[in-house]
């Protein structure tokens, strides 16, 4: 008898993987190197056309002074955090508390910038003007999260932003954005990159979530902010010496995809309704808003685990590589629509759901 | 009339470059990832066969129980030195004056980690025992670079180094190897680099000095202190979700230059003898003990430049992108020899000389 494969396995092995653009693997940076020149020079330290070409661009693109380049998002945000904190005279910033800076940096804001955070709103809620109207005085900047990925992806209402941004700008709080996956939501704001950054002074963007790059992060505001950002890109020691590795795929990608979003969120909602036809199953948000979202299951985990793989050995198709516990009796994994998902033949789609829904019906009598 | 080049563009134009491994262009990436297979895994945040192969390999090289691949140095180096602090309760370190955290790095570890520098020696010579002994008590570690890079690439002798070693396990001081170069200086002492990583409690070394690599470090030590070493890494934003654009050509250009340091020494010891028969030029060693050396020009900076312009262009060769004023006197440059010196044929570089010497006599009288 063959030994059971675990689902991340079985997800790997499946023909189709349903979720984000393909495999992360050497193929994705022998793809855009393969059209490139090898005359081509490294950039060296922050200087040369390949990193200021690329800057010039995403300035543009967001509307910006001025945009930096950072090997991680990581960087870029803990960085504009403390530039905020230091122009205030404090040293107290307020986000979510889901905020990758809470709970994914091994809390590098505050072991190495000695920033505290105000955590607002409830972990299973969006943050709401009226949290910001209620948050200290002694907070130099407010980071807001768009989509907030670790609640699925959920979004406020644009008129929300709108008030958020007037209240800060009021009060001379700093609004810095996190947007990972700003694109990924433009289409259901139906705004462009510069109009939603112009409710902030700082935006992070990331080059590998929607736009599917190798790694890295763009950071920018005005000439004097990103300036100053590079100052502290090099104490934290992200000024390499070459980043072009990072930079030309993300050029690459961001050409190949920043147009295809509104696909990615039609394709999200498709599937998100697929889903919700299911026994046992919601998603998070009900309607996703960007081009990802969470699939809750009210089923134990091991349970949802080998309902999965069963279901990918007999289709061929594979949905989620894990599944999270939240409690004993239920689950959840996240789901990000990218390139992959058009490849997958829309007839076999529709029956792997009749027959998810059908396992999941028994699994739970 | 056509307008006169700079040195650094000279340098770029002439048909053959002397120092270095070539030029710093995306070819350096091609060549590697084209004999790379596109379906290998990408490292995952640290994890992955791709980092985790040539972490442990980079361990063994050094004799160290394990080694952790961070994108800079700079990052690997105030992680390294926050962690002796923070075992030793104490937040200061020792160095040369022209350390590179002291110089390079825009105070990050005073401005990340508030650590404080303690400077051993003048900055014109290496530190000695002397030195050391005479260090205050509060110091949590001791860095030394081998070799002395801003110095020409000094080196202490290696009974020196055991006497400095032995000297600081007895007092209980961390000590810390700063190996940018490390791999070059093995031929002059005649040790593996496991016998000198053997003196420091944690060492160092770039990928992309004489190994030629696109970017990065390995930082190596004890389990405990590497596992350690990853916690800050992810909090100062280096903990990247790729790090493969990097690993995968420091591991190919290892493999491909670490056992040729003997002929870069041999190389520059020729090298060197050559500048040293010029009017006005010494070398800085007077003969290296790497494959690097400065060389020292008792004339004025843009008089050297107008020499070198001449030169390149008359002869086909060049042999630095810049100069550096000392004073208004005397300017030097550095020199580090790599895989382009074999590359250019002897008798031309014969009578380049012959030619370099004739005009810096013209020069100087």
């Amino acid at each position: 008898m063959q030994e059971k494969l675990s689902l991340a396995e079985a997800f790997k092995e499946a023909a189709f993987q349903l979720p984000a653009h393909g495999k992360r693997n050497v193929q994705v940076l022998k793809e855009v190197f393969e059209q490139i020149e090898g005359h081509l020079d490294s950039d060296i330290y922050g200087t040369g056309k390949v990193i200021e070409d690329f800057q010039a661009n995403m300035a543009e693109v967001l509307g910006k002074e001025a945009a930096v380049f950072f090997p991680s998002g990581t960087m870029a945000q803990q960085i504009a955090l403390r530039l905020w904190c230091d122009r205030k005279g404090l040293n107290q910033v307020a986000y979510h508390p889901l905020c990758h800076l809470e709970i994914h940096e091994e809390d590098g804001l505050k072991q190495l910038h000695h920033i505290e955070s105000v955590l607002l709103a409830d972990k299973n809620r969006l943050i709401t003007l009226e949290d910001v109207q209620g948050m200290p005085e002694e907070v130099a900047c407010l980071l807001l999260e768009l989509p907030q990925r670790e609640i699925g992806g959920q979004l406020p209402e644009y008129s929300e932003l709108e008030a958020i941004s007037a209240y800060c700008r009021e009060k001379g709080i700093y609004l810095h954005l996190d947007g990972a996956r700003l694109f990924e939501v433009l289409p259901y704001y139906q705004k462009s990159a510069a109009e939603v950054c112009a409710l902030f002074d700082s935006v992070y963007i990331s080059v590998y979530k929607g736009i599917g790059g190798i790694a890295g992060a763009v950071l920018a505001g005005t000439a004097d902010f990103t300036a100053e950002s590079k100052v502290w890109k090099r104490r934290h020691g992200g000024d390499l010496i070459s980043l072009y590795p990072y930079i030309i795929p993300a050029d690459f990608y961001f050409k190949q995809r920043v147009h295809k979003m509104e696909k990615y969120y039609e394709e999200a909602k498709a599937l998100a309704a697929l889903y919700n036809q299911c026994h046992a199953v919601t998603t998070l948000p009900l309607e996703p808003v960007s081009n990802m979202f969470h699939v809750h299951v009210s089923l134990p985990k091991t349970v949802v685990e080998d309902v999965l793989i069963d279901l990918y050995q007999a289709t061929g198709i594979g949905l989620t590589s894990y599944v999270r516990e939240v409690d004993e009796f239920s689950s959840y994994y996240e789901v990000s629509i990218g390139d992959n998902y058009s490849g997958v033949p829309q007839d076999k789609l529709q029956s792997l759901f009749v027959r998810l829904n059908e396992r999941l019906q028994q699994a739970s009598s």
